[in-house]
């Protein structure tokens, strides 16, 4: 046992919902004392890096009611029950773009708030993109809009704070990254 | 109003903690149909990337329960109330490490998980560090490990998840594009 470790004593289930859910678990800390943590349960999510042929990253504008605003992101979305994330990768991408993709690859996964929630994104790089003619119904509780902009542009969305979550400006630095390394 | 914009009609408040909240929203969608929306509130957090002048990067090793496992993170707290950002990261980085640092400058922020929670977290760069002799107590209930690791170090630990979170993977990365483009 790690001297950093926090052992359960109890947990509460506060709340269980359609995508989160809330639990409060007494913890014994490493000191002998105790206290309490507030949990939030998720199923996970992905997100997919997308560049067109002609070097467009393909974005969506998306209102989030958390933040009570509309911001771009990659296209994501949550894993369904026993979902593999890659294929949850291409049929987000699919929903939400309209874009099909010829080879669909993780790149990395991160827990977004380890402080309180387990929410785990895994980022995937799609390529080989090709427009579906027929494109798949969105959600019926998503709307959101596809925009194709450039690396540049992208940029300037961060500094605006158009683009203000944390796996998209991820993907923003890993395509500077990838540039400023003559990989693209 | 924008067309992707949802319309609150209703808040159920489900939970006040010490560190989150959670509310039940109804929401009038953009097609007039209703739906709901789970939605953790946060006072949001700030996050410090700190390289010493030998070039080695500040980390922590703390437990988390959420994950219940125990992860390297670049250091980070959450604000207090009415507390300014760049004074939370300075209290951060000298509670946890024990370094003070003579420039504290904002590099970008964002939100970790717009699908529920509006946790806005605020990552800072700090330059011109040098260690306290006497070093602040740490909060009561917040154990964590420093270790000082190289850029290549952070690169593996990144591969063998055990730097696994958003805001850290994103301080990794800046580092190495900071590099790629000389600027280290």
């Amino acid at each position: 046992m790690s001297s950093l470790e926090e052992k359960t004593l109890s947990t509460e289930k506060i709340f269980t919902g359609k995508i989160i859910s809330l639990q409060v678990d007494e913890v014994e800390l490493p000191n002998g004392k105790t206290s309490k943590r507030e949990l939030i349960k998720h199923p996970g999510a992905v997100a997919v890096i997308a560049v067109t042929p002609d070097h467009k990253i393909v974005m969506v504008e998306q209102y989030r009611k958390a933040l009570e605003r509309t911001i771009v992101e990659i296209p994501a979305g949550k894993l369904e029950q026993g979902e593999k994330p890659e294929i949850c990768a291409a049929r987000e991408l699919e929903e939400e773009t309209g874009y099909v993709c010829a080879k669909m690859e993780w790149l990395t996964s991160f827990y977004t708030s380890p402080g309180f929630a387990d929410e785990l994104v895994h980022i995937y790089v799609a390529t080989g993109l090709t427009k579906k003619e027929d494109a798949a119904e969105t959600d019926e509780d998503e709307f959101v809009h596809l925009i194709e902009i450039t690396l540049e542009e992208a940029v300037e969305l961060v500094k605006g704070q158009k683009i203000y979550d944390a796996k998209t400006a991820f993907a923003v630095q890993y395509l500077q990254l990838q540039k400023a390394m003559g990989r693209k």
